[in-house]
């Protein structure tokens, strides 16, 4: 691939991504590709790793064996080594930018990350009857970041060739599934100086050929795990000398569904995964429970964030127990600002392939994208996050998910249309 | 090692179990080691594996992989093919009979089974520093079935030697860990004409050199496993959608522990393990807790396990979700029998080493040689199960655990000279 | 009083309601002083009690005792007996009906119940210092209904002397705070031709001077009683022997306030009075919890009703109690329709004293006046639910609560107003 | 009544006590009419309700609206003012003393208080035929503290005419039903020279003419109340600013029913009564729960003490409520010493009607009688607990409860023969 890419080059692009998918902080192989085609481009920076993100933001970032093994995989998977090397420590992701002159700075986030399911082997799914099903069995690009990193490369290439003024920054962003990735990139200083940022998702239950011109209705979440520690004991023979951490899991459980709802709108409370103990005979001495908090607004998802604290510590201290609770995942509440809705739309109406177009749609989950759009919008910019259809088999996050190609080119067309436009009206 | 074995071949025997300590149903290498032993003595019956076990009694069965896993890891540490075969299935376990003239039946019980448990590397600990630590890491055998084992043999070869006359019936019971075996061998068949049982137990916080005649104050007990399910969903964009298995696991956990005190004596009650969940953003479908309920008597214990389905059904019902409760281990309360313990101090009191002789003491744990002791008692037999001494320089269940060999000798002269007084007084 | 009544006529009218406050279903003074003032107009039809109410719609009916207690004073405050007599067993409230020629069937509800509540007796609150102050002591109009049936009859007057075209049917419902009277009301008979209906409040946090067209955003409502019955039994010689009620109205109670959120919108659940118990030494016998559940829409209080019935039976299973679930009143969710809320609003916009217009304001809680709301809906007719401003120094519910009496006079020029311009318009 | 009465002026005095029964603290009538015989006797000394007792240790002593109703009801019943006056504020109760030359001081003690129990009124229910029913309805002597009371008195009689030499001290016990008296009497100064002490209780299961020489098995106990404060809020349209009293107390039931079983023995735990709230649609601001703990072992009821407390407060922090936990009653194991029970049953073999003679059996309940049988033990003294047995054709606390009258004189003979041969063995 070279620069202004040929639209299969690209779709070659995607499918070597889908070969290769990395869940969060571990996207080796997809960054040193990214960069390894970044670099054949005429760019005016490139900034790698840890160059674009806040060390101290980054979440739930894995182990160093998960992250020896992943880094073993993408240089197995023929990774340029010189390039893994500056991703040492999970610090994944890149920026491109260019400098066309004078004019506003222009941002566009991509997220490059997968997830950990089983990709489809049936027949009826392309990348398995087309040969670029996922290589890393058990995971798998079910939520089209490979199709998000091709489409950011795509407009970087059209931006590239058109008559472009300002300054246009390109964001490859590591550890969205996770919601783990999009604050350390936020404070990572480069988006301090954007004025307008876009930020993109394919598919959303919305068709090939439909455009939603900006995103709303994203619930503000935070991860947490809770780890209880009690003191084991023989159930049988000494259950007095037990502190049983499986008791506070369960009482924690059951009072964080008990959380009031709030008068000020939607709010949310999941333990999606628990555990604890060793034997049926043992009083469990360690338990914990994985689960997230959200809001319809910031506020509210703070709201339940301080309230579960309390359930929390109450349960542990109720059973003799200490807990250890850690945010492993945070992303607030965000709106698309209507200024750029309309352009957007406007330059959608102009797209060969686009057939539809909704002003606005909700998310109704959350995405770590906000962390940058609030960003920009603390310091006076405008944001807004663009929904391109594309004809999904499966669902979201299922085994069957894939992305109709020419979403892709459609994407481009949108995204960079708008960037043009965005830097000549300066709304 | 032959008939009438020197010690140092019973020491030596012990510690090639020690090296390979296998978990329940799964002591493939332990019983063809056994079998292979008493193949060279001069007996009157042998029954290998399913030859002593009601199929249906057997309780916890792992799944085809494991016994596949330990039956090639038996067969790697070279066992006998010809034994292995017989055990295929997990059906393992033996037992040996020496007939000798007119006389009572008597039985012996030693159990073989290890536990998962990691055993300590330090210097200190002697397998570990005479080199015959666990080769099947992460097990152990840490509760002295190696030594019971051995016991068993030393005792036939003793009672061989002797002028016992009557039957004598050694049975080496599998899986009484999970106290999944002891049913299967009592209603096996060849416990059916035995009048006087014997059990045995080292240690037990007693001293090597102390003999505790009749070992009571066991506590009935039943094992469970609740495996919930309800459905997903996400739980930011549907969660009405989602029936909660955690919730429902939790419920349970939570009502399990406030299940009534009973005036009839003690009882208890423990959820060991829990598990559940899938991400914290789904709504769990499936959730599991593993524990158990105890008696101080049998129908104590079986209070305890009606209130205890009753409250995990409707903790299921109550979140929309089912409920598969399996039973996983069961044994009853038992009393050894005064006439019983008397010979057994009797006799101890001419044994060499034994410096201190208790009547009785209370276990406050469970066992399933209680199967087997009111197996006989029911059918007018007499029982009695006895704690022999030893310095265990780790608790029971621990990875410092281990038997002081000493303990070995004086535990055949206890068990065989009882076995010959029970057999002249035939009490 | 007569027909047409001055407005100080009315005002002593309303502090009469107001020195004699009754409780849900026992508004025997405040129905006998409405239905005597009725009979002074030239009507066309005038029901009273039973023949307004739907008798087995009727929910939450008070207890005999507790009827003629009410009835005794009613009696003892002068109330009629003619008309006491007509309404007992609690068929309180009332109707009267105009009929002027061709147009439209028009209906109007004010609810007429009291609060338990006590005054406040403070030289600050104009009751106490004009000497209208409630004479049931512990009771109080602490929600402007004296007001509401004031400016009934103020209507009646003005749409009677008015060009008004039509049949006006004006509604004295019972036992709003309850929300028990409105189903008995809306399925009563008198509704079924009705093609317009207001209803009407005062206050709600609106100054004197301001009109809400229409109110939306009730919450749809159901209130709940459970009785739990268990076995009783002494804790310390017997517990296993109770079926423990108090313990299974905790579990109700914990899991109750964990139904999940609904992505549909929002949801209430409350327990909001509980008991149960004799002794601390009596494990339980008997136990209540009451409470209620509520929806944004219809739909979703009813998802939770149902939630709510599963979790409350299966915390009486688990505890091997039984349970019986009341219903002690409902109400649905409703909408005002814009072509009334327009005539409304242009209607107040000529009215004396009216200083600001709201097209629409949110309620935040539930009002029975929609079953009547709904009823009319449901047979293609139009409704709306009125707001009429007035400056109250306590809140709604609370011992310092008073109406602005300027109020009654907005209230009526607006109601009447709407009423006619209605009949001429038909929207 | 005088000195030395006949049997038949017990009996009187005994239904008299039956028709005036009265609960806790609130024996003014009872304290009146004992103190009125006793001073007809000739007595070395005489104390009085304060004279008695350690004013900081009364325990739930009831609030004034409640003691001035029951100390108005004794002078309407007849008792005599002066000696009412010295009972004021609930200082109920009183000793005599006689010395009767050298020898050891020996106490007996009774108690006097009635239950909250409305008495039948069948034929069937000899207080009913006979006429001495209860006259304060709702209340019952139920527990048979009337006869207690009069064997106190008999007791006095038959000492004073005997030959014994020593210090005799009686002891008549208010408010024992509570368990919130025995300590008050036990720390009050008159027990701290006691030698010897007996207490006594009729029925208990046993009929008349059994003796049971020491009863045993008493559970330490402690009863709690805990006031739960949170905040209050409209359910519907507020409902997070809500503390929710309700809720914190269900979660407190939830998980006092889940504290350890304890390996030392026996525990109790119990939730007796609960309530909170006021209305459906207000999150409760108050709400508390009344229990109790025991243990086999006083320091097993402390285990079980603590662990409530610490679930109590938790509860409470977890929802945001502060809670107030006061502790109403409370009593210590005991046990009856074997030098005393052989004298009982020594003499009670030639009591006249004594048909049977058990040495020990378990109370399984509590008493605080044990607050005073642990003060002598613990300065060196010698107690014991005696159960005389009588025919009660209802159960203990039920309203059929009654005494076989025949009792009481075998219940005088038993113990003031003992105390006379206690006297002369000094044991």
């Amino acid at each position: 691939m070279s620069r202004q890419a040929p639209f299969e080059d690209l779709v070659s692009f995607r499918r070597d991504l889908h070969r290769h998918p990395e869940p969060a902080w571990r996207e080796f192989y997809t960054t040193a590709r990214i960069v390894d085609e970044l670099e054949t481009r005429d760019l005016d920076a490139l900034y790698v790793g840890p160059e674009i993100l806040a060390a101290d933001e980054r979440m739930a970032v894995p182990d160093d064996d998960s992250l020896d093994e992943w880094y073993e995989r993408a240089r197995a998977a023929g990774a340029r080594e010189d390039i893994l090397e500056r991703l040492a420590g999970g610090f994944t992701g890149a920026a491109a930018v260019l400098e066309r002159g004078d004019g506003p700075t222009i941002g566009l986030r991509v997220d490059i990350d997968a997830l950990p399911i089983t990709e489809s082997g049936e027949d009826d799914h392309v990348p398995a009857s087309e040969g670029f099903r996922s290589e890393n069995e058990g995971f798998m690009h079910a939520c089209g970041h490979d199709a998000h990193a091709t489409i950011g490369l795509g407009v970087l290439d059209a931006v590239a060739a058109s008559d472009f003024e300002g300054t246009f920054k390109l964001f490859f962003q590591p550890s969205e599934e996770m919601i783990a990735g999009g604050n350390a990139v936020a404070k990572g200083g480069l988006l301090d100086d954007v004025d307008y940022l876009l930020a993109l998702h394919v598919g959303l239950d919305h068709p090939t050929g439909e455009i939603v011109c900006g995103v709303d209705g994203f619930l503000a979440v935070s991860h947490f795990r809770a780890e209880f520690t009690g003191a084991p004991a023989h159930a049988g023979a000494k259950p007095e000398e037990g502190n049983n951490a499986n008791l506070a899991a369960a009482t924690a459980t059951q009072n964080l569904y008990g959380i009031s709802r709030h008068s000020d709108g939607a709010t949310r409370v999941n333990v999606g995964v628990m555990g604890g103990g060793t034997a049926t005979n043992i009083v469990a001495e360690e338990s914990f429970i994985e689960g997230e908090v959200r809001g319809e607004t910031t506020e509210l998802m703070e709201y339940m964030e301080e309230r579960a604290h309390t359930v929390i510590e109450s349960a542990a201290t109720m059973h003799d127990c200490t807990v250890d609770i850690s945010v492993e995942g945070k992303a607030p509440s965000a709106r698309s600002d209507d200024a750029l809705k309309t352009i957007v739309g406007d330059v959608s109406a102009g797209v060969e392939g686009v057939e539809s177009i909704l002003e606005s749609d909700d998310l109704g989950g959350s995405e770590d994208a906000t962390y940058l759009m609030q960003h920009v919008q603390d310091h006076g910019g405008l944001a807004a996050y663009v929904g391109v259809g594309t004809d999904h088999p499966g669902g979201h996050h299922t085994r069957t998910f894939d992305v109709d190609e020419e979403t892709i080119r459609i994407a481009i067309d949108v995204i960079a249309g708008s960037i043009d436009r965005i830097a000549g009206e300066q709304p």
